[in-house]
């Protein structure tokens, strides 16, 4: 099913270079969002280039590369913080795109794939929801999907919904009764963003801009949708939010990586041409303690990336299970090497004469996105817990025992 | 020379009242500057209540309160981010002030400290130079004050000179050479920003907001300034300096910490009126665990700065010494603070709908402002080994000796 | 009441010298404990010396320094790890003649405290239990004082009773019933260690070696005391515990304190003397790093330790809280200094011919000892939690409200 | 070249099984070392259950798996500490037959390999020496082997030659002139350690205990060897060194990262069995938070182990560099987990009733040994600064460059 790997690194190299020769040169300053136009363009020539939506299938006009490659593709793309957008496998849109790959019927995919692999829409995932909603505990779904004559009528209230107000269309979660050989559960609905039931709400300004389209409110009222909108059986949602969410996690893994690396290449390039601290690098041993820690950090990241797609591809529920170990490191590591090059340039570092302060407030929500990695660290305890009490049930000697009875 | 206890408890109370009754509610937005009418309104309040500049002595329309008592009371301030401002106890005029107060002659006093003090004028230090000159290492100066007929002429290039586009004097740090009972050096120059000689440049776009007048780029061009104009004695530059970096990098401690102890009651409010990680505080260790290491960060950064204040006050090298200290831990501490507040707080923590987001970014550049921590623990370091070097020569046995001799 | 300064001063500097010119000497073998006539001949020097006993009264043979000024002396002392043996302001017996000083009858000081002052017998304080009994939660103990003619009977078990051992008698705590105007809590009683109804149990093997009479089980079946044993008023023994733990805490952070001191002089003295990781020193900026982070880590533990002194004297209730995160602070600081000096020293500081190692296992227990600093965490949590729930009740604005409500 | 996965994976469950139901069960107590007898009766067994010396090609008694797959192997084995002594797959024997077999002659092979292999012989490896000598840096090396008739004189002293006490033969480092088509450099030559030339030396005490035969001194004087006593060609040493130290490395990370996992499955059933700082596991996020952070280091040391395995197998020098950060990481790692597990422990973690502490004192030095983690940080440095600078200078824009010249 892999491709084969000398395909892999050809389009790696292709995407490397068409990132560094196209797209850096092209990249907006710090604090200003790419335009449209200049996306556009942008994704034509990556079309041309032969390096667009390296994870879509080829029917859909991507590269077809399977999950277990993406990783190296993936950080190239990441190297600068457009390059993902330009490529079309940036977040929110990229696990629709995996998803509906996966669970849609073949007239959804024509339908909001194929304008969605392309490039020409853009979507969002309509999941969390205010307080006491859906947030990082999706069983506390607020919004609500009602089986009616000929389809379904939604109500309820997002928040934080990345890319909704240049989506074309959203997949909506919303809670269904039991019901007519539907079990009670959540659904996940295909809904336009014409559809007049649905409304994109008020802003809310978060520290990051990657995401076009930023992290709206979304109020849905009354909103009826047809049969053919529900994406894959009603009742399964949550089940298929895990096959999203697990892939979803890895890929912002790998594209921040790409830009800890770019981190990582600003600083080794200003201790080439001047001082750091003061002192020419090559006298400063806290600087290169420095910039070891960070390869250490980009190295063990690359590496748990690379297990975790691996088993993603052979073994999805054990594959997102090891998505959250991979997301909390990565995530902190990431935080760290861009930290650290802020440091490592000094006042420069600061400002927005070098783009590290903007990356710093582009990554900081990734501790927090996507799970915060506390609500993460949580689940990784209960499943060794458990891992640990099967292998005990199952005949383990315990390695806590103590001879004697006095302890 | 102390204030009585009780006065300055007394005066800690009255601020901290001010702070919360009058300042916190006219905070502007998140990312909005402080406009001057505002501030000028502030200031009115502030000397109406008795608690303006409370560093300064009562002649000059402050509190008088000595520096080892600052702390308490500069935290209170820094618990608004515009609290400082409004004080008038805010960089870079308060360290100016601190020094004016130590150097400065009758009429320097009455010229510039006056104005300074009741905050109708704001001031500039004009030290940090562009690459490759005076950053951290102020040997490196490369601004020029030549001596001529009744004054001198200076010539140089200052950037990230904070405070200098709405600065009404700065104070220029240049290099002079011996002459006439003048010791080569650097000499401080007190220079009126409407002198045709000086011109405010290229504003720098840092993260940070705090600080009105930004931190732009200053040139010198055959600034002439006459022989009055020279802060305490030519050719001293550079021990004034040290005794304006000392004090001036623990009050920058002080307001921070303010900040923090305001970033944690923040999570502790949120945490009383909802859950945290999508769980009840009482219920959640981890929370738990965060709020305790950014009590103890609290704590032990108020320690050390009080035993720093008290040793500025005592023996002002010694002190300075370990203001080291205070700045690397304060620094990193109340970033740690700020950090995991952010975390506590969730998705909410990295948008503007909290003011934690914007504290990161207000406080990141601390711990690389005023030397960069890095610089400071080499110091740390080379002060710790000329210690136990002269403990060794005066006869202290080496603890690291082992007998035998195949070691 | 304070000691005079000059004087507390004159007594660090004689501790100092005393420790480094006569008991460094004369210290044992890595993993060899100090044996009881080196102990003995040690204990007469110091007294010759004017050391001995600084915490003590001047009454019973002591130095009479009040609690707020221990700290420079007792890390003096602990410059040795025998040291605070030799001067006798080790644990347990220190924190026992603390409380004994201030509990006991005067009978009961003279029978007991008298001698432990003077080094003629030892003491252990009883009162962990084991598990479910009382550990870190006093609630928990088992332990049971029954109310008899004449007097106690006490039964119950014991562990990881420190000094039990060598130990002329042991300050038991028991639960004890209500009755006859006494409240049912807990009590504390003195049991000579010739009772017959105390017995030392199994030896517990810990890696920490400094408390001579180690750790063991005590067992306590039927052991008569007569009323006189009865240290305070029955029922108060909780209340008493806090008296003792809060002080006993903060003295280990002082003794340890002096250790980490010592690891660092060690590593100084090592830099100079030849190369750090196969550079000299001035060359490498790690282990410049390294060693200011030491003492970073050394001046913050000072700070507050001294902090937390003074408030324990002023305030004993405020100052027991504060000793939660001194001890915190200060047991985790001091395994860094040690971990980092063994880190610096190369293969030699993992063997014995540096006593790096051995320090590392003698301060290791002591982030579980007197409360793990897991425990110590969830109580710095609920009273910061506490205190601010209380501001707010009493009319503080919440921090963390936002305006609008759609959040 | 690879063994089939589903080979490794049935060896895995084969050793998997004989640690936990025959090693395990056999592990003498804290601090006593492996007896001999018991070292060959368990080697014994480990024949018969198919799982012994998994790393040797099958000729010589093995069970001939490459090194990409020893990973889950040397994990298994070192979940016992004395597993990978049983195995025959310890350092330092298990590094000396990697290279062995790589370098040896046949006949040296059939001499030397074949019964250290089967575990008839062990063996140690001579290259640290003495400051200033070969440390971290083998530039330094003063042993010499100076070409005679027939053979060679060696003569240096070595120290920290892990296993010398119990070695039948030693593979030595030593400085060679040029001559006679020999390169100046270093060579490596097998000694027999009943040549009269070689001698054991004075015994250094170190905290770990896992290593039969600890890390004596070593003394060579006036040592002949013949001709046929040269491991691979004169001259070449340090390149032979590289090819051992990499996969050294590496399998030091794998049997730690065993022991790590045994540590973790200590507290994991201590949770199931009883309470955590006094507390329900399940009530406990901050133990929940330990666990997740010791799982989280377990999983990234696995995946930076396979990645730098499979690197190894396929490009040896580009493994070696890999093996640095491996090396760092997991060393760090694995400290952690057994530091926390300790501390999840409590008071018992800190005794023999639990094995924790030892291994605190097995696992230390492994952050030293093999090149101390710093050293290997400088050389990550400067390995990063390189690979860099030949991007640039191969065409690749500067990341650093800012528009403008004020800068």
């Amino acid at each position: 099913m892999s491709a084969p790997a000398q395909d892999v690194e050809a389009l790696r190299l292709r995407t490397r270079d068409f990132i560094r020769d196209v797209v850096i040169p092209a990249e907006p300053g710090p604090d200003v969002r790419l335009s449209e136009e200049l996306r556009d363009a942008l994704m034509a020539a990556a079309k041309d280039a032969g390096v667009f939506a390296p994870h879509v299938a080829r029917e859909y006009g991507g590269q077809g590369v399977p999950i277990e490659h993406w990783s190296p593709i993936f950080q190239e793309a990441g190297y600068s913080p457009i390059g993902p957008s330009v490529l079309n496998c940036m977040a929110p849109d990229e696990g629709n795109m995996h998803m509906l790959g996966i669970i849609a019927t073949e007239a959804q995919k024509q339908r909001y794939l194929a304008p969605l692999a392309s490039g020409e829409v853009r979507s969002c995932f309509a999941m969390t929801e205010p307080h006491p909603g859906a947030g990082s505990d999706p069983d506390a779904l607020r919004t609500e999907a009602v089986k009616v004559a000929g389809g379904w009528l939604i109500n309820g209230h997002k928040r934080f919904i990345s890319g909704a107000e240049v989506a074309g269309f959203s997949i909506v979660m919303a809670r269904n009764d039991a019901g007519d050989g539907v079990p009670a559960g959540a659904t996940m609905l295909l809904v336009d963003m014409d559809n007049p039931g649905i409304r994109v709400g008020q802003q809310i300004h978060a520290i990051d801009r990657a995401i076009a389209g930023g992290h709206p409110h979304v109020h849905l009222e009354d909103c009826f949708v047809a049969d053919d909108a529900v994406l894959g059986a009603p009742g399964e949602g949550f089940r298929y939010a895990q096959v999203r969410l697990g892939p979803a996690r890895l890929t912002h893994c790998m594209r921040w990586l790409g830009l800890a690396r770019r981190s990582l290449d600003i600083v080794l390039d200003r201790a080439e041409a001047r001082e750091i601290f003061g002192h020419r690098i090559a006298d400063l041993g806290i600087a290169q303690d420095m910039i070891a820690q960070s390869v250490i950090d980009i190295e063990t990241s690359d590496a748990i990336i690379t297990k975790t797609a691996a088993l993603l591809e052979r073994d999805p529920k054990a594959g997102s299970a090891l998505s959250s170990i991979a997301k909390v490191h990565c995530s902190e590591a990431v935080f760290r090497v861009i930290d650290r090059a802020i440091q490592l340039c000094g006042g420069d570092g600061v400002t927005d004469r070098l783009p590290l302060a903007s990356y710093m407030n582009e990554v900081r929500p990734f501790r927090i996105y996507d799970g915060s990695n506390e609500t993460h660290k949580w689940a990784i305890s209960r499943r060794a817990s458990s891992r640990r009490r099967k292998e005990v049930a199952a005949g383990a000697a315990r390695m806590d025992v103590v001879d004697g009875d006095v302890w």
